[in-house]
């Protein structure tokens, strides 16, 4: 295999570069260089330590090379593949996306992918991803590129608004989590031992955080009607109240029984293919009120420990057993494989609707299976979930375009035209507008 | 002008029935026989008198012939024109179209086209819609069959969706009512007295009462940046509520002064055109209380007034004087001389898609302009309003073609997911259940 | 009625300025200014003699005004209304349109609006369509521009090329005839006199010459059933060698029964709505041999009468009798009057598809039936015709648009393209090639 | 892996049924039971020894079970695969097929898929077909189903036609003889031995033998400018005509040298992606003269030829040498495989149109690449092909489906809309007429 340079924009953050850096080093096949770019320097200096920890740890000094680089158009010359994973402004920022729309009874469980908080998200990240892509286009248009960062569809979006001709691909593991729900299930149904997740085939559809599950097989076997049953059993849906009193306890805000999902394939034919509290943002029947919700067993991630996290993340020193590399369940590196020839991939991938997604135009950046193969990343037509899921789905699809028109354009009345269409928003027509007013300035005094 | 025999289903009823007599006898150059056909067969005798009395008293005695007649299939036969105007049930089931939401939160002005009192009517109003269209199938295949019969979308659908072949058309006068605001504006803007309303050319697009002016003209002067300004400043805005008070007090409960009209012109791009009333129903940010909607003048007609009101219109004696003809505000005899090849018509018409609105799927019953001539009804292309319009209007499509499919194979399941979609339903899922099964228990009661 | 002012490019032309100038003589309500551009500006100067004329012989001295002007911008300021009506290059340019194809044993009628000749002849017209385009849109970008130069639907769809907010319109009276030749049957089926076309009723669609009537019928009764037996009456197929022969003699070129639209009407379902010369050259099935033609009773117009006819009319001295004014087939001035708003018409219309004909992409010249009123033309959805018929149209539609592409982008490998996807070439491919080269010269030297 | 059950409709054919017991001896890990089906079931009998011989020479006894079966019923009864390739009537019929067009001018190289003989030759199979499926949907109606028979992709439209639910894909190898021509290139341009034809990525699109290249990759080198550069050099086109001698002289019926495939690519910007006999008879340039073809390096398969071989085949007896099983071209084992769960499998495949070709309407049977895995077929977008080229397939795509249409509702008028619609028919139109009425005869007698 040839040598591989990848550009990390975002190489200082910790989260999602170290886990690459693991799988990086568990996949032997693999060697060149990762540059490493941040707007903070520091951080990405940092993570050069640690990318050649990582190696060190795993056997593998010297198949790698790490550089922290800061000028953006030095960083990504001559490479084959750039990863998008940022902060777009800092942890601050989040402030006004999560506690302004709370003040009028809108609650956000996430707050970063769609809701209030989504939209004033995107309008501080887009812009750094035109800029992104303008500078991919100018320095190595040729390059494969994987954005992480939310809001995922968005940021794709910008990057293929800005340069048309890009090779992005939005990646997100959520539906893996589905997955292992479903292998979980399996285990129970068939009485066997939880099989991979991978060995869950799942037909899947729509936009990202908003996908769902049209048909499911283990070995051949049809899952769609025990899933079915299952959501139609009133046990599934008794009180999860203390279930998430624990969760908020333990601070296990990222935990879900699927629950949400499940109550969407019971009331619109289809499962909900990514995390409850993913999914209870895109519809306005089930986040009206805390109690409502946690009844499900979700709970909210407040503002308040995404800071502190942050500061954690930050302050963070890996000792070697945490570098220690494992088969992970992110497939940036096997992507990678594969976009150089080196394996083929089938799972789910972001990319613009080629047709793949029937139900929505053209362009849009959808959610549904893929095969990955050398140099070529190839959308399969998903299957059609039932009219009330389509609606649902166009409709955040549609506002998401209106998002990235509006601030391609800088055009705050159809921003507000796309605040106010939103599932969340079920304020007067004037209180919504107090409230965008509100978080624009919010958000704009942060950047 | 050959004679022309014409069926009036619900022919018993006051309000519609009596202003067709009055224009039948106006337009001298028709002839021929009027059937009235009621479940309530009385009150098509009383209709009878009725219409003999209009003819008489317009010195047209024997122009038109007047029958009773219960037997529907008799009724129908060798007619050439059908008009259905009925009320679905008695006036009694509306209590729970109407006060049923109210005790959950859920405010409707007019709850008989959308929200969970419109699919509650439609449920209602369907079956009788299939029997409709089958005898017609079976006795006049040829006939053309004008709707006037609210969810008039919903019950045109259902008239094709039965007879796949029918020359059916959903006549609304809502429009009417923006283009006369809007001639009331031009007045205003040139110093000229108040045009007629057939002045004032408007591009229209939707679905009916929740339709889009998106072109306005008067004289070959586009209306539309007078209106964006109008719909701009402040002062449009300011509160109406003494002005809804008071039309509450003098039970105006169908006026408006078109501020909702112009709300969504301000923060979507396209007019409403429809009466504030209908409009506000479709969209969650307006009816969240009754002093959020009294701000803009306009008021909800009471489940008390309705009944008392029809208690009243059926009791009514007509007076000669009342009976009186002159040129009227509705088209059915408009139509009627058109399709008989008399004239030609060009106005709003509510029939399937055959592409006329674009961002709809082909065969949903629309609404959009369209010419009237001899044996033929041809939509007109609409222009595409702005993706937010585009997006609200596919939502309550959608919505429309769920309950539609959901009456037609008595899908309780399905007719919940239409009910859960709807743009009014802001409930908890759970909620919203219990609501749908309190409605579906108080409709069927009442049939 | 306000002054108009009219420019007509191509204005030194004989046969349709002439009868604009009687039909604007005719119709008493217009005023304003004639303002005539021409490559030739003798031939402008010479029109203005003729037009005041013409207003001088009805009685109308004064009422318009006529001016030539050899600059374009100048004859294009202030105008509401453009009316084009060139030939591109001279009259000798088409030699190469039309004989060299029959070197290659390629027959065609008339040449100018498919085929090879066609082709070629876009090839000269358009990029003087981009120029008038261009001028417009700084001149006078809100003027109303009619097209009747062929190739009409590509010259056309240059001018939309150019300027994408051009309010341009393809205008034929091809359709008329069709009308007309129906009108013809009616009296011999209803035993009748013959009525006026404008009472016979088409539905029509397609692309200019190429359209077809989908349904027909008069005082509300369906003809179609009629035609579609006289079309499948032996009979109608006759031999009609000697008519052809006799027209021929008699330099009768544009004269045809209709036996090729009947034909087409037996064999596809759907009658084509053009003259017999227009429709045979979008087909393969027609035109292999003057014998095979003449059958039909139709002929080709030779090369040579036309260079004779050219002369003939530009030669041509009018006198008072043949410039008397009355009523035409034309409907220039009624689409005039209708833009200022004083009347509406009903007609076949070629403007970009918005979706009125449902079977070809959006944007593309199609033709269709429209509403033309003040200000406003608006296209009424077309009835789908059946799959052939349609496959048909859209092969020629795409050969269009490739044509209009190629010549915009000057891609002569596209071209051939076009070229070797045209009907009327069935040759082998290195023929083709051959004759597309010598085309391209003889049409280039001539320019 | 679990025990499977096939059944081979047209079990007693040897060509393609021999191939297969070869590749399922060669695939050691599949075991279980073949049904062979013939209505000539002593040919079925006779395959079933050749069967056991192949399994015995391949030290496989046992692992396969052979059973002939005359009840198609029976047969299928509980199968896993259905497997079809029939010869609709006898080889005799071929022979209208064939020379009658020749009579006429109309040269066919193939004469099974398009062109005036594939229509007749679909007339004669999809009875079969719609039968098959009939049985299908009552006996096995979960079994996979792959068709080999031609026309293709008419036969399988057939299947789909009687019964939609089924599980039935075309599968064709013509795609791989490309892939094989394109690495025998590579092997030129880059100096290295001929790759395996599937280190070959293609993206095709298309109808079934009328597919077509829109991009090439080895080894995530885009061989698409080195395959333009071939195709516009004019030593590509040097004079074959002695090679085709040579080819008539051998019997080489099948060879070629994709030339006409290089020369699509030339004119229309799109590789063939299939043999020049095929490619030739969809366009009416290259089969005007056997002259003409031969500069190309084909030949027609005589009819003659034929009738012969068919003779040869049938008395064929196998010696064991010519049993013994190697890796084969085709796929129809490892697509069981796949579908068994066993592996996956991406490759071209024809199946309906759920948007994979975004240029064809939704149903119709087109080939693209597909991805198939554990029970489960689904289609992978295909890029889009320059215009002229979406032109050609769609012309084919509607004739194909006025084909099936006109067959399944005994249309003979349709039909003929069908056969006059064939790019190959450029005769006038009674001669047509003629020829069509004369095959119709040929084709019944022989049923």
């Amino acid at each position: 295999m040839k040598e591989t340079r990848i550009c990390i924009i975002g190489g200082g953050s910790r989260l999602w570069a170290i886990q690459f850096f693991k799988d990086l080093a568990y996949n032997k096949m693999t060697n060149g260089t990762v540059v490493l770019y941040d707007i903070d320097h520091k951080a990405a200096m940092n993570n050069v330590v640690v990318g050649e920890q990582t190696f060190r740890v795993n056997d593998s000094v010297g198949r790698f090379k790490f550089i922290a680089e800061d000028n953006l158009e030095k960083a990504l010359e001559g490479v084959d593949l750039v990863i998008i994973s940022i902060e777009p402004g800092n942890i601050e920022c989040r402030k006004g996306d999560l506690l302004l729309p709370e003040e009028y009874g809108i609650l956000e469980s996430v707050g970063d992918t769609t809701g209030p908080g989504g939209i004033m998200r995107a309008r501080r990240a887009l812009p750094f991803f035109f800029e992104f892509a303008r500078t991919i286009k100018k320095v190595c248009p040729n390059a494969w590129v994987i954005n992480y960062t939310n809001p995922m569809t968005l940021c794709t979006a910008a990057l293929y608004k800005a340069f048309p001709g890009i090779k992005a691909l939005g990646c997100c593991h959520e539906v893996f989590h589905t997955e292992t729900f479903i292998a979980e299930k399996v285990s129970e149904w068939f009485d066997v031992p939880v099989p991979d997740r991978r060995e869950i085939k799942v037909d899947i559809t729509g936009v990202n955080h908003f996908t769902w599950v049209t048909g499911a097989s283990w070995r051949g076997i049809d899952l769609m009607p025990r899933l079915k049953a299952l959501s139609e059993d009133p046990n599934t849906y008794k009180d999860l109240t203390e279930v998430a009193k624990k969760r908020v306890e333990e601070e296990k805000w990222f935990d879900c029984d699927h629950i949400v999902a499940l109550s969407l394939l019971r009331d619109f034919g289809a499962l909900g293919a990514a995390g409850d509290r993913h999914l209870a943002e895109f519809v306005p029947f089930y986040l009206n009120s805390d109690e409502d919700f946690w009844r499900y067993g979700v709970v909210r991630t407040p503002y308040k420990w995404r800071v502190e996290e942050d500061k954690r993340k930050k302050a963070k020193v890996y000792n070697d057993e945490e570098l220690k590399a494992k088969l992970s369940d992110e497939e940036g590196v096997d992507i990678l494989r594969s976009l150089m020839g080196d394996r083929t991939l089938y799972t789910n991938i972001n990319v613009p609707n080629e047709g793949q997604i029937t139900y929505l135009p053209k362009g849009r950046i959808v959610e549904s299976n893929g095969f990955i193969s050398e140099n070529s990343i190839r959308p399969i037509i998903s299957k059609e979930p039932p009219l009330a899921v389509q609606n649902m789905v166009r409709r955040v699809s549609d506002i998401q375009d209106m998002t990235l028109e509006a601030i391609w354009n800088n055009d705050e009345k159809l921003l507000f035209s796309a605040f106010l269409s939103d599932p969340l928003v079920n304020l007067n027509r004037d209180k919504a507008k107090e409230l965008f007013d509100k978080m624009l300035v919010a958000s704009q005094y942060k950047q």
